[in-house]
C-alpha cells in the first residue's frame, strides 16, 4: 500500500536527518573496510566483469594494484587479475565510496565515520591534493603519482589520524551545516568545509611531536580544497547503510557511476544494483552532451571513469544544494545563477523532507531537499540534478557540469519494486 | 561641467580598483597613527564637543582613558578631558576606522594595511573577541574586559604582527575576493575571510618560537570570527585616503556614525564632514525604526553608538554585497533574500562602476557596485543601504539590520559642491 511506503519513507527521513556523523579516525583500507584483502583493488560504480572495463578506469585498477606492489607492470597485473590473484571488488560492497574511478587498495588510507545513532560506519579515501587531473583516481600513475600517494599514506593520514583520535572524534554534522553557509555545495565545492575542518583539528594537530609532518600536513590541507569532500562522502556512506533493507521505503540510497553506465539502489530493495546507460552531461566548457534519447555522445578523447560520489545528491547535496553555492555559477555549472536555482527548486519535487539542520541561505533558510523518491522522480519525470565532471582521457582537461542519470534505472527499481510488495 | 566630474569619478574608480592593499604589520597604535598621542583617546564618527557625546560612546571614550592609565576614574577623565590634558580626537582624522565606539588609546594594537600602488595607509583595530555585546567598544568596561584587551596587546598582536612581518605582508586582494566567494559581505560578516585569513598566515605563525602564544592567538581566531573585518576596514581606508581631496569627484569617501548623527565625506571636498541626523533603521529583532520624517524613534533602552564601520559601504562591501552573504537573511538581515537582492541591485543605480575582481556570485558574478556618486543618490532618491546594527545600551541586546542614511548629509554636500565647483 502506498500509504505504507510514505511511512517507510518518512522513517528514512528520520534516520537520515537525526543521524549523527562523527569522523572517529583514519586508518588502512585494509585494517577497517569489510571484507578487504591485502589482494583487493575496489573501484566506482556497480561492478562489472573485468574485460569491460574501459579507458581510465580500468588504467586505474591496474595501476593501483602496481602501487600496491601486487604486480610490477600492468600486463601482469592483468594476468593477476584474468587469474583471480587479484580481486576487483565494488566501493559500495566494502563500505566505501570513491570518488572518480574510486581506488582502494590495502594500504591506502580512509576517513572513517561513525553514525553515533546507529554505529553504522562509511569510509572514504583522501582527494590526491591538488587540481591537476593527473591523478590515480583519474586513471593515471608515475613517480610523482605514486610519491604523492606515499606522502599521503605516511604523512597526512597518520597525523590527520592521530588529532582526531586525541580529540575524541570530530563531529561532522556543524562543520557540514557551517559550509552550507559559507557556499559549498558537499559535492562539487568543499573549499569552506576543508577550511572549518582544519580549524576544528588545529588545536589537536598542534598538540602533536611530529612537527614537521604537522606543517607538511597542513600545507597539504591548504592545496587541496576538495579534502572535506572525503569525511563528507564517508558520512553519507555511514547514513545510507543505516538505509538499506528498510522494507518498503522507495528511496534511492545509492547512485553511481562506473565506465559503462549509472546505476542505483534503493532502501526497501538492499544491495541490487538497477542499472542504465550513461548520464545525459551539460558542461561549462564543451557545452550540452546529450541527445533525445538520453545517451550521451560524448565527444572524441572525453569519457566518463566512474564516480561514487553521486551519493551525495542521494543526501540532498550536490546539485540538491547548488543554490548554497552560487560561487560555482561558470566556471563549474552550466547555465545562469537562475538556471541553477530552477534545478535546485525542481528537487523539493522528488525527496521526501527538507533537512531541518542542513538549509540554503539563498531559499530564506528552506532545509535541503533530502530523500530522493523512486516514485516521485517516474510520477513527475524529474530527474535527480546531480553536480559532476567529466574528462579527457588523455589528462588535459576536466569539465564541471550537471549530470542526468538516465531513466531506465529508475523504471528498473519500480518494476522490482512492484515485483516485491505488490503496489 | 558634469563631463569632468564623471571623468574626475572615474579615475576615483580606478584608483579604487587598481588598488594592491597589503597587511604590512600589527603595531602600537601610539608608534603608528598619524597625530596620535599618549593622551589621546580616538572615537569614531565625526567630532562633537566633550558634553555632546552621550550614552554608550561617552563611557566607552572614558573608560579608554582609564585604560590606558591616562585616570583612575571616570570622573577623573572627565576633568582631565575638560582640562584638555585627555584629548579626544576623531579615529578618520588619524588614518583609522572605529568600529562601533571606535576606542584607540596609544597602546591598543592596530592592523596597519598600505596600498602597494599609492603608499597610502589605512588601520584598525582588533575584534575584542567574541559575540558579546560586554565590550569596551560598546561601552563596557571591567576586569574581565581589561585582561582581554590585554591579551590582545601582549599576546595576539605582537603574535599576529611577528608572522605578517616574517611573511613580508599579507596581500589582501586575494582574501578578500575569496570571502565574497564564501558568504561574507565584509561588513557584517566576515566568517570566511577570518578563515582565509588564519589559513595564510598559519605557516608564518607555525614558524615562531612562542607556541604557547600562537596557540592562543590561534585560539582567538577561532572564536573572534570578525577579526578579518579589521584589516578589511583597515584595506578600505587606506584606499579611500588615496580619493581625499580628489578635485571635482563627487564620490562618497566616507559614511559614519557618532552618537548623535550619520556624516560623511566627499572626495572633492577633502575631509569635510556633511552632517544629518540618525539614519533609519529596519531591525531583525525589533521591526522597522523610521516614520516618514527620517528620524529614528529608536526604542527605549536602544541607542546609538557610533561605528566608522560605514565605510565598506563606500567601497561596494556590506549592503552593496548582500547578494554574496544570503546567510545573514533573517538572522541579522531583515526581510527576505529576495528584500537583499533588491536592496543590492539598487546599489548599482547610485555607483561609478562594477569592481573588476570582486564579484557577487549570485548576479552570475558581476562585480560589486563601487563609488557612491552622491549626486546619483540625490538624481535617483536611492540610499545606500548599509548593513549595520543597534545595540541596548545595558548590553543584554545586539540586533543587526539596515541602516539608512539621512538625505541631510548628502543635500549638504551637494551644496557645498556646488559652491566649490560652481555646478
Amino acid at each position: 500500500m502506498s500509504s505504507l511506503r510514505i511511512e517507510a519513507n518518512q522513517q528514512a527521513f528520520r534516520r537520515l536527518t537525526e543521524a549523527d556523523p562523527v569522523l572517529v579516525d583514519v586508518q588502512r583500507a585494509g585494517d577497517v573496510l569489510p571484507g578487504m584483502t591485502a589482494s583487493t583493488v575496489l573501484t566506482a560504480g556497480a561492478p562489472l566483469p573485468w574485460d569491460r572495463y574501459i579507458a581510465a578506469q580500468r588504467k586505474a585498477i591496474l595501476f593501483g594494484a602496481i602501487h600496491e606492489g601486487l604486480a610490477a607492470t600492468v600486463e601482469e597485473a592483468d594476468d593477476k587479475i584474468r587469474a583471480g590473484e587479484i580481486r576487483i571488488g565494488s566501493t559500495h560492497d566494502h563500505g566505501c565510496v570513491g570518488p572518480h574511478t574510486g581506488i582502494y587498495t590495502a594500504s591506502m588510507p580512509v576517513f572513517v565515520v561513525e553514525d553515533r545513532k546507529t554505529g553504522a560506519r562509511g569510509h572514504c579515501n583522501l582527494f590526491e591534493g591538488d587540481g591537476s587531473p593527473r591523478r590515480l583516481s583519474l586513471g593515471f600513475y608515475d613517480e610523482q603519482i605514486a610519491a604523492q600517494l606515499r606522502f599521503m599514506e605516511n604523512v597526512v593520514a597518520p597525523i590527520l589520524g592521530e588529532a582526531v583520535r586525541r580529540r575524541g572524534g570530530l563531529a561532522l554534522t556543524p562543520i557540514i551545516r557551517e559550509a552550507l553557509l559559507c557556499g559549498d555545495d558537499g559535492h562539487v565545492r568543499t573549499t569552506a568545509g576543508t577550511m572549518l575542518f582544519t580549524r576544528a583539528l588545529l588545536s589537536a594537530l598542534l598538540d602533536l611531536d611530529r612537527r614537521a609532518d604537522v606543517r607538511r600536513t597542513l600545507d597539504f590541507l591548504e592545496k587541496a580544497t576538495y579534502t572535506f569532500l572525503r569525511p563528507w562522502l564517508a558520512a553519507d556512506k555511514a547514513l545510507i547503510e543505516g538505509l538499506s533493507g528498510l522494507e518498503r521505503s522507495s528511496l534511492v540510497t545509492v547512485m553511481s557511476l562506473n565506465c559503462r553506465e549509472l546505476a542505483i539502489q534503493v532502501s526497501g530493495l538492499g544491495h541490487e544494483w538497477f542499472r542504465g546507460p550513461h548520464p545525459r552531461f551539460q558542461g561549462t566548457i564543451e557545452g550540452t552532451w546529450f541527445d533525445g534519447s538520453g545517451r550521451t555522445p560524448v565527444p572524441e578523447g572525453w569519457g566518463w571513469f566512474g564516480a561514487d560520489s553521486l551519493l551525495a545528491e542521494c543526501l540532498g547535496f550536490g546539485g540538491f544544494a547548488g543554490a548554497a553555492a552560487f560561487a560555482l555559477q561558470s566556471y563549474y555549472l552550466p547555465g545562469s545563477t537562475q538556471d541553477i536555482v530552477a534545478r535546485n527548486l525542481a528537487m523539493y519535487d522528488i525527496t521526501v523532507g527538507e533537512h531541518p539542520v542542513y538549509r540554503i541561505p539563498f531559499f530564506d533558510h528552506r532545509g535541503l531537499p533530502t530523500g530522493i523518491d523512486l516514485f516521485r522522480v517516474l510520477e513527475t519525470g524529474t530527474m535527480p540534478a546531480i553536480n559532476g565532471s567529466i574528462a579527457k582521457m588523455d589528462g588535459t582537461g576536466f569539465t564541471g557540469g550537471v549530470v542526468w542519470p538516465p531513466i531506465e534505472c529508475f523504471e528498473a527499481a519500480a518494476a522490482a519494486y512492484r515485483a516485491r510488495y505488490g503496489e
